[in-house]
């Protein structure tokens, strides 16, 4: 399990080019302990500046490794924006991706008149008044399974658009606001593109209703913007047999 | 008001050289404002790295303007690190700093076994169990009038080493820990010697009654390490007939 400010890093999965990526980060101190054929996989493959509480990742090397110092070896490693939380052993050919059964989200809002730079890394800074009741209207209409290629950013790319969220809340607190979101998957840029239009009805430039409608297009021209990176955290995976 | 993330500032004081500060960042904003003979003077001297919620300043112009739109105009011209929150017209010859009748302090530790990324700007990072109720104990002895110079960095340049700790309490939420320390002022480093000292109970290196002993000691040779300034936030500053 894995912790991570994305701020600094061009998300998660390893890209073409010198991009620095979380996969790569961890990737490079993991090969340097445990030799060059080792490989990670990441459950989620988080976007650029996206952060993670608890991203899960598979480690699979040919080297002879004892789960309970991993952590210690790969942190001394690691730069300080990216923390192994703890390892253990795995069933063989054991994939954190493929595993997954579900992910949990949440997206912070800075709902404060004037952006707190104690949250700016962390958080999408909206000052105009949000109206939390008519954002959790909207939402409800999200739950369970459906199509969700209009809220795809490439809707095309996807060959199954149908998602299970199984929670959306929103939870307000003084100037601070959280969107909750759980699902089996997220197709691209899912949640984000999610946040934004609810964001949209919270301002009052959509009513409730028009979310259920966006949905039901399929349309990703539809849908409101995306919302920004940094607000977007990854804080749970979810697998059948164990709690992570 | 101002809030600012102090992490990339040698603390809010104006220095001799090039560093960079808070105070001379907000100067140069309002001087391009308002003009050469602007000045400025927060409440709080805040630390290299310290951050503050809610600094108060005092702007002096012989300009005329208007404190509604001086929130905008500011804000439009500093770093996103820096904010101001609101500002309003003082009575003449008021001094933030020297009308200022008290200061409240939250000092954050992240008592997690690995250190949180997303914490690691705002928290002291302690892997190690921490009795918060010896810690307590230690802390109520602080409580009052007492002459400080055991806490004091600098004991000899400090003319008057009285302070008044009318309220401390430490705070514990799952795996992060707050102290709250409310005085009528402070020695310098003293919130960061006395989190420092009492971080040494925590852990079980001295005991409750030992921070008493420091305390009658006046020596700062007895206290503990002063703990780092990025756990450090400046959340309220008082005066006698405004809340702020």
């Amino acid at each position: 399990m894995l912790s991570y400010d994305g701020t600094d890093y061009h998300g998660w999965q390893v890209q073409a080019g010198a991009a620095r990526t979380v996969q790569g980060t961890v990737l490079q101190a993991a090969r340097h302990r445990f030799g060059a054929d080792t490989r990670v996989t990441g459950a989620s493959r988080t976007d650029a500046g996206v952060h993670a509480l608890r991203q899960v990742a598979s480690l699979a090397t040919a080297a002879r490794i004892n789960a309970a110092g991993l952590r210690g070896a790969l942190n001394a490693d690691l730069p300080r924006d990216i923390r192994v939380l703890d390892a253990s052993e795995a069933p063989a050919g054991f994939d954190a991706r493929r595993a997954a059964t579900g992910k949990r989200y949440v997206f912070l809002i800075d709902n404060g008149p004037v952006a707190n730079p104690l949250l700016a890394r962390y958080a999408w800074h909206i000052p105009q008044a949000l109206d939390v009741a008519a954002m959790r209207r909207a939402l409800a209409a999200l739950r369970g399974r459906h199509d969700f290629g209009a809220f795809c950013a490439a809707p095309g790319r996807e060959k199954n658009p149908v998602c299970d969220i199984r929670a959306v809340h929103v939870i307000r607190r003084k100037e601070r606001l959280a969107v909750l979101l759980s699902a089996d998957r997220y197709l691209h840029h899912m949640a984000r593109n999610i946040v934004g239009s609810v964001v949209a009805v919270g301002r009052g430039a959509r009513d409730a209703a028009w979310l259920s409608d966006v949905l039901k297009s399929r349309d990703r021209r539809q849908a409101g913007p995306t919302a920004p990176a940094q607000g977007l955290v990854l804080v749970r995976v979810m697998y059948p047999d164990l709690t992570s």
